[in-house]
């Protein structure tokens, strides 16, 4: 059974670990080897002191890899920080982010492939070949694409901002005008990314910021055109629950864009297949069940699950549970 | 009082920290302040892991700056290595070169800021400002100038290796048929390189190597013909010591060129500036007053003192007596 996840970071990353986990237990697929394709938004992607750091591909493979800081989310479990407190002691910005060694140390090869002239995803293979995550780790574009963010200027205008900086240095705090996706327009999908939906046996849309993540993947050129292509049906899980985003700001997110942050709003952003969306399912929280049953009188087909992923086999609950909202 | 310095690595910045402790002292210069331009090799600079490293900016600024490994003579004191053991699990190659964390912190600034558009120069002033180091380091050109050695091939033929790569992966065991810099036609020398030279009331080569990191500076457009037009006098230090080199392996380096690993030897391939060399006088140790007999019935003005730089007091004593043979 071929799966294709469509993951932001911390989310998707959990909830792809999950998913693995579910697939890899002896009564799951009835003899059929499952092969998990996760592609990643590298919109988050950015240069910060002359290496190209990638969060959400890191956030998998650390995940996956199992050397993930669990408490945390993201980086290296056992980090340190010499590098980065010495390098304030030069003043040339960028101290919000956090540069870890051990995270460093995947830059600086990430980096070092790039300059060699090796396109990202080839780069990400490369370094998969040491974390072993247990599923095709593929960027959603070979070409460079980052997320901006539009806001205030101080002269009553427009500023564009990285959105890194907007999410991780200023705490997603100034009102996001929208999102523009700087350089989408020449990019291509990464090799695999239209074949891993159209050959699909079944796509999922994690729990991941479904803006920023997964919005930005749906934005590359064809990715959209895959899924409404694919024979696979799609299933998403709601990142909204009861009302608040179970993690990160996508509220901020959603506001920009004008939608509410509820599961049922999140359901409608993403849109029915049959009507011209991408879901062709929507798993949300058991104390949603009220958004689930005003989009079943709608027509949606609506699962109801606790979906919060509070360790692995709770995790590999919900996986289990969109997977049989679609596949029965 | 102008004083300029030619300076590769360790060698040159130690002599440089002893000459600055002697210009301190209160009974030199009769009350003219002093100040010191150091002109930087460049030719070890590299590109590793996608960052820009500077070994002998890096030794000059870290010493001067007192913030110097002591018992290595490059490197940061009480540097940790977290982000490179992290790095050879990638396997990934460079692991021969030592990658601290702090020191990385200073590879991670300067990338940044060559990436924004500075000119090395520019760069080097900016890291100077944290260290203080007391001197103004300028790097001998803006543009980049690699030294490769050439080395026997597999084939019989010959093969170009980055003289980083050679001196410390390989401890300069391959024999040398020659060095290229990589780059020289193009570049020129960086801004105040030639001003320093032209302007100075002394010229000072340091017992750094005469090959590879004072003779690159020498091969930089122009810098020879400052050496030969200025009307400073130029001293030098012989970075040979009863018959071997005092540190480092110039003798690999001087053979490459088909020159002894001697006082005089050394002395002679410089040459005097009265027979188109670039030196007016040549302090040897008291271990080769031979040569320096040697060389004085030839014509030359040699100064005999202990010139081991064992600790600030006696290099600045060495400073002292290079000082004295040229300015009375």
């Amino acid at each position: 059974m071929k799966v294709t996840v469509l993951s932001g970071g911390v989310g998707g990353a959990r909830f792809t670990r999950g998913l693995l986990a579910h697939l890899r237990m002896p009564d799951v697929g009835r003899g059929r080897p499952s092969e998990v394709t996760v592609i990643a938004n590298t919109g988050d992607d950015l240069w910060l002191h002359g290496v190209r750091v990638c969060p959400d591909l890191d956030t998998l493979m650390y995940t996956l890899g199992g050397v993930v800081h669990e408490e945390q989310g993201w980086g290296r479990r056992g980090e340190s920080s010499h590098m980065a407190a010495d390098l304030a002691g030069y003043d040339v910005g960028g101290d919000w982010f956090t540069l870890g060694d051990l995270d460093l140390a995947t830059h600086l090869a990430r980096t070092q492939l790039l300059r060699e002239g090796l396109p990202l995803s080839q780069v990400t293979e490369r370094l998969c070949r040491r974390w072993q995550p247990g599923a095709h780790l593929l960027p959603m574009s070979d070409q460079e694409v980052e997320t901006h963010v539009v806001v205030d200027g101080p002269d009553g205008g427009e500023q564009l901002m990285h959105f890194e900086e907007w999410w991780v240095r200023h705490r997603a705090a100034p009102a996001a005008r929208r999102f523009v996706q700087v350089g989408l327009d020449t990019a291509s999908a990464g090799p695999g990314v239209l074949a891993a939906v159209l050959d699909a046996d079944v796509v999922i849309l994690p729990p991941s910021n479904p803006v920023v993540s997964v919005g930005t993947i749906l934005a590359v050129p064809g990715v959209r055109a895959a899924l409404e292509a694919t024979t696979a049906p799609v299933v998403g899980i709601s990142p909204i629950v009861g009302g608040a985003a179970v993690r990160g700001m996508a509220d901020q997110c959603l506001r920009a864009i004008g939608v509410e942050t509820s599961a049922a709003a999140v359901a409608r952003h993403y849109g029915r297949r049959a009507e011209g969306g991408v879901l062709d399912a929507w798993l949300v929280d058991t104390v949603d069940a009220g958004a689930a049953a005003e989009l079943a009188a709608d027509g949606w087909r609506v699962g109801v699950a606790p979906t919060l992923m509070t360790d692995v086999p709770a995790t590999a609950r919900i996986a289990a549970a969109a997977l049989a909202l679609v596949l029965g």
